[in-house]
C-alpha cells in the first residue's frame, strides 16, 4: 500500500482526523438548560470560589494540548505550524486511542522561545497537561525547562522524553538478552537534538556511566565548535578530558550504539568493532543508520529500528499516552526522570522473556497506558 | 427540576462536557501508518508547499476557537478563565449540536488587550476562525476591531453580534406583528456593554434611524461623565444635541425597549408612556428589565426575553453556529454587519406567520443553521 497517497485521501475525505463531541446528552430543551444556560452557572460559581474544582468540573483533568511552533516537524524540518497540524492531529487521536485523554493541537505562529512561553502560559487554565511536540533544538531545551518551572500542570517534550522512555525500556530487555548490566555499558548515542539529549539523560538516570555522544562534527567536547549551552553541559559531564573523533572512533569497544541522526552513518565493519553481542538502536527514520540486515552482518546481537516493518519498533506511542494517564490521574505537577525510568522498567515488564527479536510491547498490548501510568504514580 | 444541581451533577460525572475524538478508523497498525507515521509526511509535505490546503486537509476549516478571559461570564463577571470553562464547552457543544463545526474552549490566563490579540495570533493557524466569549466592555471592542484586523480568518464576538442578530431578527418580526417600519420606529437600548453596541450598530446596519441609548448613568450624550471612545462615537450619532436624562424620560413615546442591563428597570407606568403597541425586549437574564406579565400590564404588544419559560426567547444559538458556520464554508475573511442582517432576515423568515407570541424559530428546525450559513455566504 502507497501509505502517502492512502494518507492524503483520508485527510481530503475527513478534513483531517479531528472531531470535537459532547460527552453529555444534547437533545432536548431540558438537556440545554442543564449542559448550558442557566444550569451552567452552577459550576462556574463553584470554580470561581476554588479553582481547584476546574479538574473534576470540567475538560482540564482530562485534556492535554499538543503545542508545536512546527520548527522540526518529523524528518521535514522546519515546515511551519499549518504543515505541522496532520502531526498534531495524528498525536492526538494516539492520545484518544491509546490513553483515553483528549488532547487538542496547538500549532504557533511564532519561533520565539520567549513568545512560544508566554503564550502556552496564557493558554494553560484550560488544559490538564502540555505535550510539546516537534520544536528544534536547542529552543526545546529551554521552551520545556521555562514551561516546566513556571506552569502548575504537567509539561513533557515528547521527542525529548518520549523516545527516551522506550529506547530505556527496550535497552533493558536488550541488556537482558545479551546479559550485560546498564552500570557497566559503555553507549554511544549519534545524534545530540531533542532525542539524543532527551535518551543520554534518562540512560544516566537509569544508571548508565559510560556515554560518548556525537553530532555533525563529531564527538562532543568542552570547547569543541559548533557547542551549545546544553550540549557544553554534557560534554563536561562525559568528556572532560575533552576527546574528540568520529563516529568510527567512538564505536571502538561499545556496547551500544543508538542513533537519532541521519539514514546511514554506521557500516557492517563499524559494527564489528564494538564489543561483542553489541546493541544497535538505529532510530532514524524512515532511513535508519544502520539497516538491520547490516547490522547484523557486522555481528550486532539486538538490533531495533523505528520503523514498523522490523522487529523491535522504537514507538512513542508506548510512552506518552501513559505517561501523561499517570500525571493527569495523579495530578502531578510535573514529571520527573525517576517517573520516566519507572515508565520505562513498567514497559519493559510487559515483555516477559525478551528475546534478541521482541524486546518491545506492541502498542496495541490491552492496558498497556494503564500499566505505564500506575508506573508513574508510584514514582510520584 | 433544579437545573443547578443537576448541572453540578453532570459536569461531575462526565468531567465537563467535551470528548475529542478521531473521526478517522484507528484500529490495525496500517490505519495507523495512514493516519500517523509514515503516511502522514504525505498532508504535511503539500501544506508545506502551500498553506491554503490545511482548510482542506486538516480539522482548520471546520474548527473554531472559543475564546474568553473569563472577564464578563455570563451574569456572573469577571469569574477567571478556569470558571468560565463550563460556559465554553457548553458553547463548543451547542456549535457541533446545530451546525456541525467542531470547537475548542480557549480559556486565557490575562485580561489584557495586547495580550489577548498576541495570544489570538500565535494560535490561529489551525483555527478556520474566532468566536470571542464573554470578554468584558470596553476591551472586547478593541480585542475584536483589532483581531479582525489583523487574522485573515472571521473573528466574531459573539455577546455582541449573536446578540444583535437574533434581537434583529425577533425585532423585524415584532415589526411585522405591530405593523410598524423599522425605518420609522424610535428604539430605546438600556445597557452600553457589549450586548447593547452589537444590537445598536446592527439596527443602524438594517435601516433604524431613531435611538436613545442609555447605560448606568442614564442616556448617553458627549461628553457626558463615564463615556468611554465607543460610547462617545455612537453618542455623537444618536445624539449630537447632548440629551441626557433618565430610562423614564427616554422611553416617553418609545416604540421599542431593549434591554440589556439590570433586572427590574423598566415599570408597567414606564411602558404606558411608550408609542402604542409596544415592543419590549427585556434580555436581562434570569431576571429581566420587565417581567413579561407586568410588560402586557402596561400594554406592551410584543415582549421577548433571554428566557426559555416565556414565549420569545433570544438565543444566541439561533445566529452563531449558522454565521460561522457560512463564514467557513464560503472561506470569508470576516463577517460583515452586511452578513449579519441578511442572518437575520434569514432567521425572521423562518417564522412565516408570526404573531405577538410567535416572533423566533425554534433552534430545533431542521436545517436552521444552513438558512443562516447561506444567507451569509450570499452576501459575502
Amino acid at each position: 500500500m502507497n501509505y502517502d497517497i492512502a494518507s492524503l485521501d483520508m485527510h481530503k475525505r475527513y478534513g483531517g482526523k479531528l472531531e470535537i463531541k459532547s460527552s453529555v446528552p444534547l437533545e432536548t430543551k431540558e438537556d440545554l438548560s442543564i449542559a448550558y444556560t442557566p444550569g451552567v452557572a452552577e459550576p462556574c460559581r463553584v470554580i470561581a470560589a476554588d479553582k481547584e474544582r476546574a479538574w473534576d468540573l470540567t475538560m482540564k483533568g482530562h485534556t492535554v494540548a499538543i503545542v508545536t511552533d512546527g520548527s522540526a516537524v518529523l524528518g521535514l524540518g522546519n515546515i511551519g505550524p499549518e504543515a505541522g497540524l496532520p502531526v498534531m492531529e495524528g498525536k492526538a487521536i494516539l492520545f484518544k486511542r491509546f490513553a483515553g485523554l483528549d488532547a487538542f493541537p496547538i500549532c504557533l505562529n511564532t519561533q520565539d522561545v520567549d513568545e512560544i512561553v508566554e503564550t502556552v502560559k496564557r493558554i494553560a487554565p484550560g488544559f490538564g497537561g502540555i505535550n510539546l511536540e516537534d520544536i528544534a533544538a536547542p529552543a526545546c531545551f529551554e521552551v520545556e525547562r521555562r514551561l516546566i518551572e513556571e506552569l502548575d500542570i504537567p509539561v513533557m517534550h515528547d521527542d525529548q522524553h518520549g523516545t527516551a522512555v522506550v529506547v530505556l525500556a527496550g535497552l533493558l530487555n536488550a541488556l537482558k538478552v545479551v546479559g550485560k548490566n546498564i552500570e557497566d555499558i559503555s553507549v554511544v548515542i549519534s545524534g545530540a537534538g531533542a532525542g539524543g539529549m532527551g535518551i543520554a539523560h534518562l540512560l544516566f538516570e537509569a544508571g548508565m556511566q559510560k556515554l560518548a555522544m556525537l553530532d555533525s562534527k563529531g564527538i562532543i567536547a568542552p570547547g569543541r565548535e559548533g557547542m551549545n549551552t546544553y550540549k557544553e553541559e554534557l560534554a563536561a559531564r562525559i568528556n572532560p578530558e575533552g576527546r574528540t573523533g568520529t563516529l568510527e572512533d567512538a564505536l571502538l569497544g561499545a556496547d551500544v550504539f543508538i542513533g537519532v541522526s541521519q539514514p546511514g552513518l554506521v557500516t557492517a565493519q563499524m559494527v564489528q568493532t564494538m564489543a561483542p553481542r553489541a546493541i544497535i538502536f538505529a532510530l532514524s527514520n524512515p532511513i535508519p543508520e544502520i539497516m538491520p540486515d547490516i547490522a547484523k552482518e557486522g555481528g550486532a546481537f539486538v538490533i531495533a529500528t523505528g520503523r514498523s516493518d522490523f522487529p523491535n519498533q522504537v514507538n512513542n506511542v508506548l510512552a506518552f499516552p501513559g505517561i501523561f494517564k499517570g500525571a493527569l490521574e495523579g495530578r502531578l505537577r510535573k514529571i520527573t526522570p525517576a517517573m520516566r525510568v519507572a515508565a520505562a522498567h513498567a514497559l519493559a515488564g510487559l515483555v516477559p522473556d525478551p528475546t534478541a527479536e521482541t524486546i518491545m510491547p506492541s502498542p496495541f498490548v490491552p492496558g498497556l497506558a494503564d500499566v505505564v501510568a500506575e508506573a508513574v504514580k508510584k514514582a510520584a
